[in-house]
């Protein structure tokens, strides 16, 4: 079969790659409806994360079952599946807490850019559609497996919902669906940090009441000048750089809340400057396993459609101009279909 | 009148100083009964702290009310009362979040180790007792004013509670009353780190169940074994270096709780570890006006004795030899009488 490797900065390639099987009893393999581009695909095509080639690319993935190993017994073949980008047994204290991104026995899903992937821990990794879902919503299905899930757990960690005005530091996907999560968890008044009118038009469309296009100390002030010089309660980042965090620890009221996903790199926080800020700092890969059920309930009722983050499609074949594309901001983020 | 001033590292002196007046209609001018040398005095006196003399030293007390501003309502001359080490007006949004010390408009207590004091927001900071107390529980009184309410701080950012297993990093009195205050609030278990045959006697005292007294990857090693492998549920950090902060993130369980009340010295939090790490982290200078009521409840009622603390207690004219015991750390915690 073929897969997405990249082999070095900026070169990505579709070849020729190990079709995978069954390894362990808890195994399934899922034959790849669609996959997509992370922007923390993004650290690897740039070369900040190191490179150890060949890298097999991809996490996010929505598909078909077709095999599975002989303990396997929450999924079968032919069903319709998503899962998170970590597998999970989701049956330990720490999956049980709903943090399965921290699960006893987790282990990162890669090579998903492909045909085939191999999904360990099956049964606390995967969760099956009713039915096999109509083709138009298969997008917005395939954001639950990581960039929706992870806005979903920003809003969450932040304490985003009624009465609170957020502040989301990011317009990448998970950025924009950190909107969209805090207005279906019923946040008040939604700031997003955005100067990109594209997608501060899809940040509206998701439920952002204001757009601030300042960065860094200029953006805080200009939330504080929004929120009576108090900052907000629920702030999000969304970005993994020192001056996003900064700016989301800044941009909250003390007291209250920041949720952070963005996978930082190169950041550092500086204890005394956190001590006196009184913020509740939470965050990391976020276990999107714990928001499935409801992510893919509300999206098969049609109620959320965060697969309009989706500004590029292209056949798998075309993987190295997605990336491009991201790359170049050219698209927010790219879908995939193998 | 006197009070304590220091001049340079090491040079702590009992002088002639001005006497305090009511500056504005919300002051109120205490006649100190007790007050202490805190933890973090320390960083002063060993010069850690610049120190831009004279810097009038203290910020823990309780004491007579002797005048009020023409702006005060809520306490009079001739009650007893305890405040906290931050002003705070108590109406402004943030106070009445439970954030005193974020207070819009907070201002430092300074200058306690002394005959009187005056207190700024008399009416949001100060808290007075039914009646004036007997004796033998100043002491217990005197640590509400931040030891207590600084442990207790930590206890409930950390999440302490039935069911749950506690770390207490650090052995001071903000440690110690950290372990009081998680077995107060039902901790099932309480791990106590410490080196020192007085102070675990005193945590076993105050309720803790375990100790261990390794450092380091060492100490948390040791915690995960106590834990089946997990962590701990709440950790509480109440030292404010570098290895203690990466001791207690180490220690918590993913997805769970770090309160930090040591204020933090050189601390730097590698954004990439605690992404990775999963876990709440809350912390920063106690808002005890918060506690305050609650713990003075506990206090009269005899059910608590935190002034257990206070192994040093000396003429407040002897101010110097409290400070020098606690930094070769012959006391935990030195009580000054005026």
């Amino acid at each position: 079969m073929h897969g997405t490797v990249i082999r070095a900065p900026f070169d990505v390639r579709f070849e020729e790659v190990e079709r995978p099987q069954i390894d362990e009893p808890t195994d399934a393999i899922v034959r790849l409806t669609a996959t997509c581009v992370c922007g923390s695909d993004l650290w690897t095509y740039r070369g900040i994360n190191a490179i150890d080639p060949p890298v097999h690319m991809g996490h996010e993935y929505v598909g078909i079952v077709e095999g599975v190993g002989s303990a396997v017994r929450t999924v079968a073949p032919g069903q319709f599946v998503i899962g998170s980008f970590f597998a999970s047994d989701n049956t330990c204290e720490i999956c049980l807490a709903g943090y399965q991104t921290g699960c006893v026995h987790r282990a990162p899903v890669r090579g998903a850019q492909a045909e085939y992937l191999r999904v360990p821990l099956a049964d606390g990794t995967l969760v099956a559609t009713p039915e096999v879902p109509d083709d138009e919503i298969v997008p917005d299905l395939l954001t639950a497996s990581d960039v929706l899930g992870t806005g979903w757990f920003g809003a969450s960690a932040a304490e985003a919902g009624p009465g609170k005005t957020v502040v989301v530091v990011g317009d990448g996907a998970v950025g924009l669906l950190a909107v969209l999560a805090s207005a279906q968890l019923g946040a008040e008044r939604i700031i997003v940090m955005s100067r990109h009118e594209q997608r501060q038009k899809l940040a509206v469309e998701f439920g952002a009441t204001d757009i601030v296009s300042e960065r860094g100390d200029d953006g805080v002030a200009a939330v504080k000048e929004l929120t009576r010089g108090l900052g907000a309660h629920s702030v999000i980042e969304a970005v993994g750089t020192q001056e996003s965090m900064t700016q989301a620890i800044d941009s909250t009221r003390p007291g209250d809340h920041v949720g952070f996903v963005g996978v930082a790199h190169g950041v550092e926080i500086p204890g005394d400057q956190l001590f006196y800020k009184l913020v509740h700092l939470h965050g990391g890969p976020a276990p999107v396993r714990r928001f499935l059920p409801e992510l893919i309930t509300r999206i098969t009722n049609r109620e959320i459609n965060p697969g309009k983050v989706f500004d590029l499609e292209l056949p798998l074949s075309e993987v190295a101009q997605g990336y491009a594309a991201m790359d170049e901001r050219r698209a927010i983020k790219t879908l995939l279909r193998p």
